[in-house]
This record gives structure tokens, sequence and C-alpha cells, in this order.
């Protein structure tokens, strides 16, 4: 019998300077750098420079890195209006899938493969997501698009095209920590898919555009709005401990602990963990906090021994509701910060490319003949 | 060392009852039935049923499905508007993977990723990516765009719905012999694409979009557009022979020539073949055709033995020229027929999903750590 790797998990496929994970330690690395070191220094402007270098910049690359994203934040005002006509209803990483992949007919560019191509393309994404994202959500939520700013970060920009105002320092420079937690994950569904349509030398529209298509999946980027949906469910701290014992006793999945990779804390869930704990120390600590801590503290005690702790989806949706952000666009603020793993992931790929063709054991009919339709 | 398998060739990930491909001797089956029986007596419309059932239809079971079909051709308006006004420039695939992302804001039930939801879905696809090819096509080429009609077989009111004018019985059945050809071909690097966005248990448009995404590339759908380039680069038959000679001296690639799982002839390529032979021997060979038949001999003589022989590309644009279709459109007629294996391909893994998520081996910098930007 020929063995098959489902999932194609422990395959090894390519090589990557980008990413590190260690799951059994719980050791996550961009460039060689811990994660928790990106988040407590860096931004996520200098996080995607970094990643799509493969390098740290010196301050005046990174100044002109940033410059240029800010100069590129602007849409076409075409896809504007197109934004501001599509269905309410429609579920917004549809119209994000849909908006990105319109932009590409405006872009001259987009057809051009080289790396030099790519990477000019990459820029203009990871900048024009932020706007495309915000807009969408505008539209859903029945308010007029507000147009990006060039005085303000990346972080604060978005925030303030999201809810029409200024996002304190505070807020802004939480937002962000939360942007480079996600910017990469190495060979995470959403990636590799990426990789896959760049493994037919495809524009890096297609690509980007197949990768949100992969994250909007369940499995993936929506992990955080079901962690919201079931503290939710919970309602009130008094109720977590016997609602989270009930589902392990009846082994059902939850929401936001365990990881394919990880089998041990999620350094990013840490992180974000801390932060919660600075907001309780600072302003009491919020219901949400309270039903994370108890569910944590049972889950690790009860299921811990077996590899299943609390992931990255476990806060990061706590935090982007406390900075007012609806359940709906916590995975478009995936996105928006995946998009720099992404580009960075196909760059890097397609410079020593292979185009991806596993294959499947036929368990079908052998040696049929087609019957006419009448002797069916 | 670690072995990585690079380009996942060789690595089985999953199983299926749809496509058997056996690349040494050139045999390709659907549900066990060779694809040269499919060719000569069913229609894209029956084995599009046949993939996604994973059985051959009754009579009623396939007159349902024609009709069906048949009555879900038509787009919503607002969209056949959008279309309209996309930009002339823009590449084929853009607009078709933009278009078919954008039929998702209209569908109510896009959100349906139950085996019926899917199957429902998949239906539609089928029937309206022809309406999107065609009406795309006729846009970029300043033409009014041409409504379906429901009289017409899928291969007729396509090319109907393209060139204005009904094609004859010889030409809609050509054509659809090429749609049934291209419908499925096993982990295809789109159709893998299309299973890797799925596998996040994503919706059915999103797991097309990015199959269109990957399709696009010039290692995948671009092929028979790159075959015909080369034949208009040879010109006139009798330099065939001295152009091809010189590409195997100089050990260039030659388009239409190898494939990654053919090392015989690719059965597809034959029954193509078998077409352009009836027609020349009916009407005189064309230039194309002679090109092709030098071109053809010379690389199975001198390279044959390597495993390098003609496959499907080789002879399908000039199939498609041959019905007056431009080379800008052969890659969308791909998608054209591969929607039913891409949709039928991610119905199958989907009731048995796992998530892919495979690994790279890093190759970066360990054990660095942040610097401040004033000390780089």
């Amino acid at each position: 019998m020929t063995d098959i790797a489902k999932g194609l998990e422990g395959v090894l496929f390519t090589e990557s300077k980008l990413t590190f994970i260690n799951g059994t330690e719980g050791i996550l690395t961009h460039l060689g750098i811990p994660i928790q070191e990106w988040a407590e220094n860096s931004t996520f402007e200098e996080l995607s420079f970094a990643l799509l270098h493969a390098r740290l910049p010196n301050a005046a690359e990174l100044a002109q890195f940033d410059a240029d994203l800010r100069a590129n934040r602007a849409l076409p005002e075409k896809l504007v209006e197109e934004i501001a006509t599509f269905p309410k209803h429609a579920h917004p990483m549809q119209t994000l899938r849909t908006a990105v992949s319109y932009l590409a007919l405006f872009d001259p560019q987009a057809e051009d493969t080289t790396p030099e191509g790519r990477y000019a393309i990459s820029l203009r994404l990871i900048a024009q997501m932020s706007t495309i994202i915000a807009a969408s959500a505008r539209t859903r939520e029945g308010q007029p698009i507000v147009a990006p700013r060039m005085d303000l970060t990346h972080a604060a920009n978005f925030l303030y095209m999201l809810t029409g105002k200024e996002p304190t320092p505070e807020q802004a420079r939480l937002f962000d920590i939360a942007l480079v937690l996600h910017a990469d994950h190495g060979m995470n569904a959403s990636t590799f898919t990426a990789i896959a349509t760049s493994s037919t030398l495809s524009d890096t529209y297609s690509c980007i555009v197949s990768a949100i298509g992969a994250l909007k999946g369940p499995l993936h980027g929506g992990a955080n709005e079901a962690v919201m949906d079931m503290l939710d469910e919970v309602g009130t701290p008094d109720k977590a401990a016997e609602y989270i014992g009930g589902k392990l006793d009846r082994k059902e999945k939850i929401m936001g602990v365990g990881h394919r990779v990880y089998k041990y804390f999620d350094p990013r869930s840490r992180v974000l963990r801390d932060y919660a704990e600075h907001v309780a120390n600072k302003e009491g600590k919020s219901t949400y906090y309270q039903i994370l801590e108890t569910i944590e503290k049972t889950v690790v005690e009860r299921i811990g021994s077996k590899g299943i702790y609390p992931n990255v989806d476990f806060y990061s949706g706590t935090v982007y509701s406390d900075l007012g952000i609806r359940k709906e666009y916590f995975t478009p603020i995936f996105a928006l910060a995946r998009i720099s793993g992404w580009c960075a992931s196909v760059n890097e790929y397609t410079k020593d490319n292979r185009l991806l063709r596993p294959d499947a054991v036929y368990t079908g009919a052998t040696d049929a003949h087609y019957v006419k339709l009448q002797d069916r």
C-alpha cells in the first residue's frame, strides 16, 4: 500500500530563509529574530521590508520604504466607485478577493513577473490592501468611504480609514503589534496556496487573490471570529468554567486552542496575553478577558499535556474588539497583515521556481468502457 | 540532510476516483474509461456530470443536467454591465478571475459549503463561465456582448456568444471534443490550487478563482498560446525542419512537447492529431498542420527516447485557430473546460477534507536578535 501524506503534513517542498517555527518549544522567528523582539521593537512597515528583502533595512531604506507605502495608499478612482456599489450582504472576504482581483485590471505592470516587477507590485499591494479593506467595510456598514491620509503610520491610517477617527497612539501601536504578529507564519495554507499559484509563473495579483480565497476558510482565517462567537456564547465569566468543562468532557473542538504546528504555547498568543493583562491591570478585567483567562487555565490543566494550548486566534479577537472593530472584519485584517508574508514567500519561491504537481492515489474503476446512453 | 520533494513531484496527498494517468504508456482515463472513448462518444455536458457524480448519468439524469446548465447560462445584469466596462488592455485571465470572483457577490448561496451547496454552485459555474468568457472577449474586441441562447449545446452556445454566429454542427462538435479533452487531468497545478484553497473549507467561488489564477501561468494554461507563437515564428513549412533542428541542437525548450507526467504520447494529442489529419485529408494540409507534422517527426526521432513527446497543447491551438478563435482566448477556453475538473475535485476532496500545510526547510539566520535602527 502506498503512503499518503494527508494534508501534506511533514512534507518539505522548498527552502525558505524567512520564518522558522519550532512548535514543540513554541518558538517563532523571522530572519532568526524571535517574534517577541519584533513585536516589542519593530513596526509592520519594517517587518514587511525585512520579509521582502530577507534582511533588516537601514534608516534611509526604511524611510524610503515607508514613504513609498504612503505614496501608494490611494486606489484608482474607478475601483473606489466599484467598492461603493458592492452588495452589502456579501461576505467581506468575497469583496476583498474581488477588489484585489479588480485592482490588477488598472495596473499596467500587472503581468510583470520579474523579481523587480513582483517587488514593485508587492509594495503597492501592501499599501492598497489597507485602503480596500477599510473602504469595503465602510460600504458594508452604510458609511461613506474615507480616503487615506499620508501623515499617519500604516496601522494608524487603517484605523482612521476604518472608523473615520484618528486613533490614539496607544491604539495605533497595539494594532501595529497585531499586524506584526500576523505578518508571516511559514507555509500556512494561504501562503502555500499563493505559492501553488505562483509555481505556474502566474502574476502576483493572481497569487494574492488565491491566498485571500484560502485564508477565507474557517480552518484558517476564520478562527478568531469563531473565538468571539464562543465568548459571546459563554456570556458571563461565572459561566466559563462550566462551559469549557462541558466541552472538554464531550471532547468537542474548542475554538482558538490547538494548532497543527504548535504543541506548546503559540508565542504570538503570549504577546497578546501580556497586552491583555496590561490593559486589565490598568482598567480592570474586561468580560472577554475574564472568560479567556478561565478557558486558558482549564485547557492547559486538562489537555495541555496532549500538546493543546491557546493559539494566536485565542486572544487576537479580543484585541480587535477592544479597538472597536466588528468581528466580520477580523479575517480581512488577517489578510491586511499576511499580505507581506504572501508577497515575500511568492517572491522567494519564484526565484528558484518549480511547478507544484503532486499526485493522488487512484481508487476508482479500472478497465471500464463507455456505455451508450440507451444501454444504461 | 533532509529530503525536499521539489514541486511535490511523486508526493501522494489524497485519494481520487476521478482520473487515472499512466504517463509512461500514455493512458488517461476518467472513471476508468479511456479519454479516446469519451472524445468519440460523449459530450462536455455528460463528462461534467460524470466527474461531479463519479458515475455516468442515465438518459433522464443527463437531460435534466443539460436543462439545468442551459437554464443557468445568463449572468446577473449588473455583472454584464461590469464586464462591458473592463479595461480593454487587461489580460483575459485577469478579467476572467475578476468576473468569477464578482459573480460570488450576487449569489446568496455563495457561502454554502455543504456537498449539496457545492454541487449547486458547481453546476451554475460550469454554465456561467462560458457566458463570462465570451462576454469578456467581446468587450475586449470592442464588440457588443451576445446573450446566451437556450436552444444550443454548451459548446455551440459558447461559439455563438463568442463570434455572434451560430457554428456549423462540425465546428460545435470539434469544440465539444476539445472541451472533453481538457475537462480534467488529475492533480495538475490549477486543480491542486483549487484543492489547497478548499482545504481551509473556503467557499467554492474562492476555490475556482484560485484555480483560474494558477491556470493563468505560462507553465500551465499558457502553453498552447506559446505553441501558436512558435508556429508563427517558424512562418512556412519549409523552414520547420531547420528551426526545430536548431532548437534541439541548442537544447532550447520547445513549446508543446514534454510533460511532467507523460513520458510518451499524451493520448489527448493523438485525438487532436487524428482530427487534424481528417481535416487535412478533406481540405488539404494547412500551413500550421504541415509545420506541426515536421516538428513532431523531428522531436520524436531525436528526443522521444528521453520521454519527450508532443502534449495536448501541441495541437489544441491549431484546432482553436481553425475555429477562428484568437490565441489570447486559448487559456480562458482551457478554464471553460477545466472548470468541471476543478469543481469535481474540490467537491471530492472536501468530503474527506484535511487542511494542506506542508513545510519548508529553513535555511536562514539562527539565534539573531533585533538591532535598533540607529545601530545598523
